[in-house]
């Protein structure tokens, strides 16, 4: 889903994979990887183990070119491992930030891969520095390794209690150990992980779409806080931290999320088109000829307003399925028809007609006044916009790639002049109290809210420590960009 | 649209692409070619011409990953070029047989570029290869680059009507010369080209979506059997060969074109959608819950049969973006697995519900029978499959990769005998003559047909000379594999 | 020997090899290749032939690099093949010049390999092409096969015949047909070409040395003018073209070959150290400490220099094996560096000393006066360089890469005005009596030299028709850089 | 000088080189490593740092594949600068084992690279594994930076000297930091280090052939047990550690070094030489004709034989210049064929001859067997080798690849039995004494030997604590194979 040209999208973070005792461990997590491909581009790794030792690969790009050939994936032996993939975030991306990470201990090795942001990484690296740590990477994963390493427990599984309950922030882990797979979210339950089945062997995935494409079953999710580990005699569940109210990332439901997944027991692509049909009935737009998707993310909530509002549903926006990275540095003249490297309006749909355009979000407009330009370019005589997401105000420290709180356009403007800045006849977002019907049929508790809604409400559910210690308490540093996993 | 791994597509073929003075010559015909990408993913060249010499960059793998970069498209200097996408046909693709072709000649080099296929072209290499010429491809395009350098005519121009008389076949070319770019559809006009215009210079291209993204205007189709000739003083038209019936390829609205590009003044994406309204009207399904398309070349198709049945549109199929090339040599447990690399069902909107799934061919039919299964196995109680071609009974040796007639499934069952293969409740196909209705409105001539539907006829527009030479005359040969362009 | 930085050497030119019958046909072109490389490292190419097809492998860089691995060699199947190693000459490389050439014919196929230059390639290219003949390289090989193909001959060796009693110049062929390989050099016989023996199978090679690395016997070198042909039956010979004196490059003696070949049977190890020892009579230093080679081709001679004059014989100067390609581009200031890469000053042995400095040739100087600079920097006292070659004064036509006649340092200036550019103490070359001597215990004969050489006095053994044609009879022209071979 | 290819040498190690305050820092490092490829051709790397960051760049494969364009060089910044060369030790070879290794540390970062071996490396990781340290290599050059990182003194000097006074081993350091580079020898001076001096700024080298090429001069040699600081205030010199006796590797004369080195202010060259004349006393040939080295090595001491026992040099074995490292897998049949790969016999000047043959050492005898027999299959009558070291009986613990002793011939065999293992007609070594003669003018001092000579005697001048920690005290253990620098 995401392309890096001209891509105004908040982006998701990672996707994390892990399988214990199956004959094919390599392969599976693999074709997991590869269906949680939308949760991260830049780089992937798998690390499996056998008997005798660790497997290791990790490499930039995407899984079908790191693991799709036989060879890769017979190299890496063994009936247990995990995987992780990797977002592009902005700036130079090394190798050795490429997960998962990988570490010989005394008590025996183990590796981590890890989806989510810790918001107290940066404090406790640097008191551990001061004590002689020495630190390879920029990712905070390196940071749970070393809590780990440090730790005085016996049995790794006490090390890692011990290092988690030092730790703040959003996280969903896979670990991977001599004789058992670890799942893990953070107490708030922030990022995604559920559990599968397979006629032999479970697994933990992101998403449950990485369940299908390998025909397991889907069991359950891990819940908030919850500690799973899956051995030779079946599945053990801990709780080992102090309960917390559980605060699942609502932006899965909207955007990050594959729309075959179900999440929280609730189909993706329904919540999308629950979305839309709340829209439909929030934003009506009175004699519009056609409900028209921003390809691909849109289409869900298109057809909902469609149906809700019985305004014909059509695909006014052809998507370029060949966009590849290189043209991320193109001459100013291509810079210029940029947007049409992706999307090409659909003449003979829109010609002299009044268009309902269908968009998950707004991050910084630039995208959105380009295509509202086209579209009108291609002969609609009225562009109005609709957005399957309360306006965007507050980066995301939990994971998510987005921009700095001001750099965020609807941080400094009113809707009115969003619109006027995308140059549409209308625009409208869902509200954040429909978001919540939608998505859960109940009220927003805004003295604690069901999910969390940090970017469109700064509610934030877990303390920015890092940003108080080192940057003044602003809570919308640059941080974020710095720490993604 | 095309990816490798489990495709049951006919193929495009290829896209060329030309432009005449223009300052950013080599950049326009990049961004063409990555329009066109859809016609061919194997490999892809530029040749471009100023006034001292020609530039030439040719090879395998994706437009963006060859001509992403400043530095090439700087590379490739002067006002003019043209360039070519090709297709992926089965076995070993050879750098030599990638296009355009570029010669240096007594009277100065010229390059070309071909969308189609010759049916004589291997006869009459057999006969210049006996009087000493010698080829480096196996691509029938070298077969006219021969006739022009023996030609006795004076002027390139001639030369290449000398050429192109004796030749027989479905072709759009562009060719490159010193001073002009030409533009040549065969007499049937069985490929297409089309003509644009830019604020300073033409264009010619596969098709209009090609135009769009460069920002330039629509002008008219090539004629069948017309020459244009791109010059300083305007656009020339000739009509050098001896006139013949139009015979568009049907199949470019039902598969091969984007939906966004126009052809023949007919939107591709309107079409599609009328095809799939009158396949509505010819098999309905009655109870039906949900029309599913098979993404993405069905969506079209679907929302019109959709639309016109009233029957609910869904996206019941969520198909994986991220698709390499990588996993084409899986274990026996990935291919096994095999289709959902690529789709997965959407099991919230499937599970209990009457399905009506919408695709726009069958060829062999091994990739509708896993599409069937994982619809049903997501739920659903039944499965009607419905078709927006005709059955595909015959091979193509006009440029569309076509397994041999023999391996055509529809070739030798019935549709009855299809629908148990693919293991659905009910199958249908739009017949021939829906398929004209909603394409021309008009009754098929079966003496004359309008179009060139030989795959679902039989009916061969052009004479198959090659294969009455080599084959014994059996108009079903292997040729169409070897001789792709 | 031959390292791209700041070299002032003349370089050869090619190295070929075939092998007829013999179960490790393609292994053993690779180790014949690998005994060549000295005689051209810029690409190389192996073709080999079974019972059904040609097998083709050509890349840029060296013979281990390309032909290093297993599976390439046994991709290369069939009992019989031939190779070519390619100098780099100046200017851009393509890979369609790297040999062997290859052509499938009406008659059955053949591949080609080219060490030498032809005279009048140039002449016959431009004629064919008038007459419509397509030609992929710049490499005059080409013109060979196309001569070949439109031969109206009807067996393959009769074509070869038919072709090449219209070409002149220097060469030795070996070609590759379906049922034999064929070896044939120029009615002079300028450049060289060895036949062996194997327990099982023929081998022809450009040298001994490439018999020696596989365990092959020597039998002969083929001879002026002789066509072999290695069949079934044995080795079949043939003398097709009108007799002419023999003119054997006597630069392979001083330079060229590997010290450890034999040719026209004579060692040519003991040839380099005659010439040395003529050397020492002719141009002696009195009161010399060191005889100091130039490594590593002036050691040979150094030693018959040394062993004559009595003079110690030290490694004065040393060589750095790892001299890449990759400074080739090298800022100014390691450019002023310069040689300082390959060789440095033995100081422990040149302090205070008076020192022979033994190299073979002198082409544009600027080498030897960085040499003898550092030699003096190292403390010696005097430095008194010998020459086993007679001035260079005149390009060579015949297969080596020399620069234009302008550029030769000899050309124009006497040795006196040598010595003084190089600062060297004194300077003398061997003289061409004197080289004659050494080599063949015979004075010269002016009226029909005993060997070619042109390059010391501007006797050109071969007619120069592309020269005479293209270059208004200037004899020294360009054309030779163009097309080495 | 090494090739992998059936190389039966000792190894060196390792090649450091630094720079401080040069404005062409970068470059010069560069150069410095190519004059020390010798000393390791596995991999390289440079660190150099500016006033706000380090640079760090580090690949497999030679300096000039990876340094030898300008773009690297310029992206390495500042004044300041360090560059290691590694040896290809067996095993496979990981990136993050290549130096110099870069921490970023609280007090600041540092990078240091390593020539030599820690004897208690091991020992002293295992301990700081178990209090939670985490490694990231395998190479004993990180142990040094976990001392400096947990060290609690306040600046980096003194880290860097709390650090190494915990370890035990043969070690040459250059270490750079922001504001000066520090170069330090382990107490008994056991690997070599050069100070040298450029027009502006100071350098270090591990030998002076380093400071040719630059154009610095030589300074001094570090001492043993010394460091010495490069500041903008000059050099400054410290001895923290206790004062121990001095233990240079001898074998460093025999082969390691580049004969154009000087170290300990003698030749190089001329020890070798000095060698050769030394053997020629100790073991003439009666009657000889001809003296010939085995290349490139053994040339010097050939000559030094030679000139002592007046029998003529020759080059009776020529040497191929272009083995490649692809040929590391070959066939069977290629690696019987084995040795010729990279020698071929002279044979015009070895028939029917009485030769002498002057290698360096015998180490697994393999290749002198094979050369023997090359020299005998060329025509020699009689083949008497001559061996300018004494046997090797021990493994080297401190820097050297070697293999186990128990692998050593001369472990097992005397020079009797070894000479019918390779299969000379006589076969002599020269003695340990002589050798001592050779070099320094002195009987070797049993007690205190002046050099370390361990692989000779097994007098191991530094404590082997791994060794006896890990392996029962045997001295012979594996370890040297896997924490070589």
């Amino acid at each position: 889903m995401a392309t890096p040209f001209d891509d105004d999208k908040l982006h998701d973070e990672c996707g994390i994979f892990g399988i214990y005792n199956h004959d094919d461990a390599s392969a599976h997590v693999a074709l997991g990887l590869h269906a949680l491909q939308h949760r991260g581009q830049e780089a992937c790794g798998i690390v499996t183990v056998d008997d005798n030792q660790f497997y290791i690969k990790r490499a930039l790009g995407l899984v079908d070119d790191t693991f799709g050939d036989k060879k890769t994936i017979e190299s890496l032996k063994g009936k247990s491992g995990i995987g992780h993939n990797r977002y592009a975030t902005t700036g130079e991306t090394h190798l050795r930030n490429v997960q998962p990470l990988h570490v010989d201990m005394d008590f025996g090795g183990f590796a981590v891969a890890h989806n989510g942001n810790l918001t107290n990484a940066m404090t406790i690296k640097k008191e551990l520095v001061s004590r002689g740590a020495i630190f390879q990477s920029t990712s905070d994963t390196e940071v749970i390794v070393h809590l780990v390493a440090l730790s005085q427990k016996k049995t790794v599984q006490d090390r890692i209690i011990d290092a988690m309950t030092q730790i703040k922030g959003a996280y969903s882990l896979v670990i991977l150990l001599k004789d058992s797979v670890i799942g893990l979210r953070d107490p708030n339950g922030i990022r995604p992980l559920v559990l599968g089945k397979l006629a032999k062997g479970h697994v933990l995935a992101s998403e449950s779409c990485a369940l299908d494409i390998i025909g397991a079953d889907y069991v359950r999710e891990i819940k908030p806080g919850e500690m799973v580990t899956l051995t030779k005699k079946g599945v053990i569940s801990q709780f080992p931290f102090a309960k917390k109210p559980s605060k699942f990332c609502i932006f899965e439901y909207i955007y990050f999320a594959r729309p075959d997944s179900f999440m929280e027991n609730r189909s993706v692509y329904e919540m999308r088109k629950r979305i839309g049909e709340e829209l439909a009935r929030e934003a009506p737009v009175t004699g519009a000829d056609l409900v028209v998707p921003v390809p691909d993310s849109g289409v869900p909530s298109a057809i909902g307003y469609a149906q809700e509002s019985g305004v014909p549903f059509e695909l006014g926006i052809i998507r370029n399925h060949y966009v590849g990275r290189t043209f991320i540095e193109p001459s100013d003249h291509i810079r210029h028809l940029g947007v049409k490297l992706k999307h090409n309006a659909n003449r003979a749909y829109l010609k002299g007609k009044k268009v309902v355009l269908i968009d998950d979000s707004i991050v910084r407009g630039t995208t959105s006044r380009k295509i509202v330009e086209m579209v009108r370019a291609a002969g609609a005589t009225e562009v109005h916009m609709r957005i399957s997401s309360p306006p965007t105000t507050h980066s995301c420290f939990y994971g998510i790639d987005t921009p700095r709180t001001e750099e965020l356009l609807a941080h400094s403007k009113t809707v009115g002049e969003i619109c006027k800045f995308i140059r549409a006849d209308s625009l409208a977002y869902i509200s954040i109290d429909g978001l919540y019907r939608a998505v859960d049929n109940v009220k927003r508790d805004a003295k604690n809210p069901q999910f969390c809604d940090a970017c469109f409400t700064g509610d934030y559910a877990v303390e920015l420590v890092d940003n108080i210690n080192h940057c003044g308490g602003d809570k919308v540093s640059v941080l974020s960009e710095r720490k993604k996993s």
